[in-house]
């Protein structure tokens, strides 16, 4: 899709998902410092925060490396044979890198501990079957909504993307995260967007069982229609 | 509008139907939970959340089956010819069952009964005169605003239809449901998005009513105009 | 601009203002009666579903009528040479008709008086320098945007008039009604978005300074700027 | 970009540039007033007025002036050899005027002092190293969402642009001034949105250090990359 050079489309993952990141981690404690215990308006904030953000980075970012942000895209890119793999590791190294600097880039807007967040990590519990269910499903929405749009040559993906994520926020009981790196970058946040360490690997399995489920009916969908447009 | 094959069709109005309602169910869950009894910042959340939602799926499924994801809108295609009678009559059970399954993935996400919801349906008491003329206002505007959308060639209507139903949360004492296969799976639901299964044959006759009034202002508008674009 | 028949032109100013009037009216009573005494969540309810609800309705009806729903854009038409008078005329009639029309529909979702509502009308004081200069800044920032984006042949004119009126409501002490049919339709309704009968020719009066300012500064600009688009 | 005469680029830009001080405080000033304690409440309202506004204005007066609104903008412009020096100066200078007039303007809406303001200035207390460190993100941000998308020749900058500043509200620690002439006229408003003059010194220069970060990487990522767009 881009014929860029690859330091530019490294650059850009890597700086979209730093961003994505801190908007994130960020809205999140804005949201719950000034709400004052009312959770319904912190996540209100933060979900259009994301929303909102989504929508301008994709748009700067697309077209540069295509705005993947996230190595489940990465990995169905790969498989779909768009992105030689050589490119593909070296975008999922900067989705995770980025991510983790957006979050230490947070910290360090609202005062919190920036090195030795390494070793101070969250606290907050999400675990157990209705959880993975909801990444499941917060995944599965995610990548069909991305390759359809893609498949339609649509220019609405930006804000197909991220209208997606805020309603996301809201209708899934995990506030949906639908994204390894993201997911492991937030783990490393003791505040409102955190995820315990311990409880990482089950979102990440669930998020690969929603991304596969995804493709898997995408690969039918687009097998059996023939379009006009 | 769509040469797609019917599968691919029927799959699209299924999954797009059931994403809806995981979307209207889900986030009254997520708002009523954590807006501390304060029903407007819970109104926000979810006609944001559902709006949202529209969006993304009215772009990711329309090039396919064309997103009705409401039986008002297929008899309506019906009628003007733009669906065989065979094909519509699976549009319409695949809506009904895609909307029953999406309330079911909510549930499963909020850990709350999922079979046994079938016999334990909503309290949520909506009737009377006043619910009834809300469905009938709810219905007239999203009928207009999706077939006059559609006259124009405007590819504005995800947002469109979207910013619709956010805004008829608001404006109708119903809070809009608009939609026969929405509101029968809603009175499975025993939570803030439910209807009394009582309630609901009220509810899908005025909707019955308000289609019927905007499909016959429909034609006589484009029957006596003629456009220059 | 548009060459349809007479008849569905006013059709659609009549019926577009009175769903304009509709959300209006009946977001404040939802927002109101559901917030609890926090006006700041009913007013944010209300000025996001006023905003989405333009958007909607000017995308439906605008390549019918031009989609005014206000005097002012139609007496500005008029003098541009865009519109014949007898036309204008009726434009300006369905306007008042419609947005009456919409306050009384919205009163019978809300079982609040219909009919006797005429004469039970708005206790809201809405007076004085700050108010009235208010509507000025409201009514000169709409009429700039609403006939720049006419003359740039913009495809925004939706969502900018939406997102305008969605700020106004906040930035302006008036919360923003720039339009004389909207403000006569509110003095019958003592709701939220009420405004007291003796309290409408100031607001009338400061709506039409600014609309004249903002249509004199557009001669200038436009006399003076040749674009290359 | 535009062959405008320079009068109506110069009035483009003050007024815009004060429309845009006016949403900003008044919007501020209105959330503040209404949400009865809850400053993300407050936050909320003036973090979607001012993006909203944002949309409105750069679609109106994008074609006649580019609506920088942001002297960062214009100096880029003029490094970038876009725009003439004496019309980039005539072009800040109206961006200062234009945002003290919007401030102004605002007060006069909501009775506060307009004259003294001049010597009433800000009480609010904003600086830092998280302070400065959120305004150089704010800004780097900014800045880069604006050029790659104008490089992009993407019709989506009006969009790109407010969502990004109502993410940017959230994220950052300082709610994202990002403008020198936004920073100088907010220094006036001992209100919601003010900053205290002492604090504009450090406010402004983490601006450009931002805005330099945000230019040199935009010149390294478009000199590397060839696009097929």
């Amino acid at each position: 899709m881009s014929s860029a050079a690859w330091p530019p489309r490294l650059a850009a993952e890597t700086l979209g998902t730093a961003l994505l990141l801190a908007v994130v981690v960020g809205s999140g404690i804005m949201g719950e410092r000034l709400a004052g215990g009312n959770l319904a308006i912190a996540l209100l904030a933060n979900s259009i925060a994301t929303g909102a953000a989504l929508y301008a980075l994709i748009t700067t970012f697309g077209p540069i490396s295509g705005a993947h942000f996230n190595p489940l895209v990465t990995v169905i890119e790969l498989i779909e044979g768009r992105l030689p793999p050589r490119l593909a590791a070296g975008y999922v190294l900067c989705q995770f890198m980025g991510a983790i600097a957006g979050v230490l880039a947070a910290h360090a807007m609202f005062e919190l501990p920036v090195l030795s967040t390494l070793w101070q990590p969250s606290q907050h519990i999400r675990t157990g079957p209705a959880q993975w269910w909801s990444e499941v499903v917060a995944t599965f929405g995610l990548i069909t909504v991305i390759f359809y749009c893609v498949k339609h040559k649509s220019n609405s993906i930006p804000a197909a993307v991220g209208l997606y994520i805020t309603a996301a926020y809201w209708f899934t009981a995990s506030t949906s995260f639908a994204n390894p790196a993201v997911t492991v970058a937030r783990s490393l946040t003791d505040t409102f967007a955190g995820i315990r360490p311990i409880d990482v690997p089950g979102f990440i399995g669930a998020q690969c069982v929603g991304a596969a489920l995804a493709y898997l009916l995408y690969r039918w969908m687009f097998q059996r229609a023939d379009f006009v447009a």
